[in-house]
């Protein structure tokens, strides 16, 4: 998407070839700056350390990270050799941020891909291949969700007479930060904007971690999408008021039934919008589907992280404008215990629809079943 | 109630008789300070500036700063002369925060209960005597609010096997700190927790004034009510998980009909305890109702507060651990606009039952008319 008027991806190839450039999430929104990878060690620390986050991109950030490691393995004696250094590579990959399931599926591909190739340098080119492949793909499928949800934002806008903006709520970031483009909950959102159609988006804050003020409000800024930060608790108000047309959220992982597990405060928004007749859709690439898991509320384990992003919020000092040094400050009374979990459920009920790569669909094991038949 | 063991109420006469104690908010949580006031221009500037805030505590303020206005108007030379100069402090009073209701009716009331009294000095006792008579209804309204509440939990605590806590999530400061003592949410909490039953309070953080976090968080640990602070997005999360056994909100105003404004988010709540079929209270004393408001959506005007409470957070800079000076610092992207709405409207439908002063009663006209027959 747009960065003040240059087209950006979240990771891509570097000039010369045999390094991968990224935008350092944690830097913004106060600095934007690249950063580059030049090992598998950059890339596993790139994810650890969350300068990269989010499924869609964690998952072309290892893909990517095999590709480096197939140069750092390049020299290797014969194949075997080649194939056991690799391997090695791409557990140090996986082991840098468990839970995504995204980084252990594009660890695994470049295995078996990379495998049956003979010959280092030819090795090298075929994860190369791969590591672009899979990077292009996860476009691919957010750029068609935009395409599948755009019609649903065209339809309020005429609905609304075809002059007023559409006004569309989400939280977090589903956003092509990250992803490697275009992203998940704002896909259909900038392909409206694109589209010509007037949008305006509430941005939840999304405390603890305030990703939707730091990340969506900042990607949304740079594409010149009008939005507004809103704190957590305001979204029913303002879907009580008329003042939302359609909730749009991402998700980390979604039952083949249509249970939506996404960042905490979700399910809240879920619930306005059902309470006041307000569409409510989660977009997904397929590769969030989770196709074992049948029962959201007792099949997806919530994990519960460390109090110190309770604690503490962490934000840029001013007046200095465009500091790149963040600092934090503590925001609960001290001896207080917290309590932090990341995500919540949606049940499916709640959920008008999914929008995928392949189409929109209920929320129900038939309707999901319809769109990917295969699975 | 307690702070480390030391009773205390959030004003009082000082000890010289001729000045008024109250606790500094603006400070808390990170220190505790006593400011005194001296003039009814120090009361003012003290609602004003917020070092005090709460309806029921602002109308306490208002009630003693008459006092010290009386004290200032003492020597003038008739009862006329008098009367003119304490009206002129009243509107001054008045002024200092507009829209809360308490404040005018405080100031009302001590003009009316002085006028008819002759002489300087006869004038000071008896606005010393209504500012400590107002003081001390609002002690009782609230100490009755849990007087009443009790049960609730105790039936609570019973249903559960009379061994494990019961888990009671509250939002914003409806706390001994908004009123003179007890609080209106949490004044059954402290009651409870004084009888014994052990409780367990979810604290929300309440953004975007964080009061949960700085106040709430500070009343319970002070008065060694175990409690866990959580951001706003938490608590739909904790209902689904039966980790909330009851919800008690506090409010800004509520209908005669039963609809409750209170700080935004409530609303949220409210439909996350519907839909898991946990009992969601709100806590009043009468002073709250608004008797000629019927349809809470309509008829309640919703504050828009400054951006800056959006853009901008206060914490402690650690590691100074009892510092008293706060920093904020920025955590919205630049350039992205905010919106900061200050409350929204709870439907009746929503409310299990309101817990007031004569007892509790459904949040419907026909159950409020029947506690407050004389409206």
């Amino acid at each position: 998407m747009l960065i003040d008027g240059t087209a950006y991806r979240s990771i891509w190839l570097g000039e010369d070839g045999v390094s991968v450039d990224i935008i350092d999430q944690r830097k913004l929104p106060w600095s934007f700056q690249i950063a580059s990878l030049k090992t598998s060690d950059d890339a596993a620390r790139a994810i650890y350390e969350m300068s990269v986050r989010g499924a869609g991109l964690i998952g072309a950030t290892a893909a990517y990270g095999m590709f480096l490691a197939a140069l750092e393995c390049s020299e290797a004696k014969d194949d075997n050799s080649f194939d056991a250094a690799f391997a090695a590579h791409g557990e140090k990959l996986k082991a840098s941020r468990p839970t995504a399931v995204n980084l252990s599926w594009a660890v695994s591909r470049q295995l078996s891909e990379v495998a049956p190739i003979s010959g280092g340098m030819a090795k090298v080119a075929k994860a190369k291949e791969v590591a672009t492949l899979i990077a292009d793909e996860d476009v691919e499928w957010c750029r068609k969700i935009g395409f599948h949800g755009l019609p649903l934002i065209r339809k309020i806008f005429e609905t609304k007479g075809g002059s007023k903006p559409v006004n569309i709520l989400t939280h977090c970031n589903a956003g092509w930060l990250a992803f490697v483009d275009y992203g998940s909950a704002t896909s259909p959102i900038y392909a409206a904007h694109d589209a010509g159609i007037p949008v305006h988006v509430w941005v939840d804050e999304t405390r603890p971690r305030n990703q939707g003020a730091r990340l969506t409000a900042w990607e949304l800024g740079k594409h010149g999408v009008p939005h507004r930060v809103i704190v957590d608790n305001a979204g029913g108000h303002l879907m009580q008021q008329g003042m939302v047309d359609l909730v749009i959220t991402g998700t980390d992982r979604t039952t083949y039934t249509g249970d939506v597990a996404n960042k905490i405060g979700t399910y809240l928004k879920a619930l306005a919008a059902k309470d006041n007749s307000i569409p409510f859709y989660v977009a997904l690439p397929s590769s969030t589907f989770d196709w074992n898991a049948s029962d959201g509320l007792s099949d997806i384990p919530i994990e519960e992280r460390g109090g110190e992003e309770i604690n503490r919020i962490g934000g840029a000092p001013d007046p200095v404008l465009s500091s790149d040094s963040e600092i934090e400050v503590t925001v609960v009374a001290r001896g207080s215990a917290v309590a932090n979990y990341a995500f919540d459920v949606t049940p499916r009920h709640l959920v008008t629809g999914l929008i995928t790569e392949r189409g929109i669909c209920s929320a129900t094991e038939a309707g999901i079943k319809k769109l990917f038949p295969e699975k």
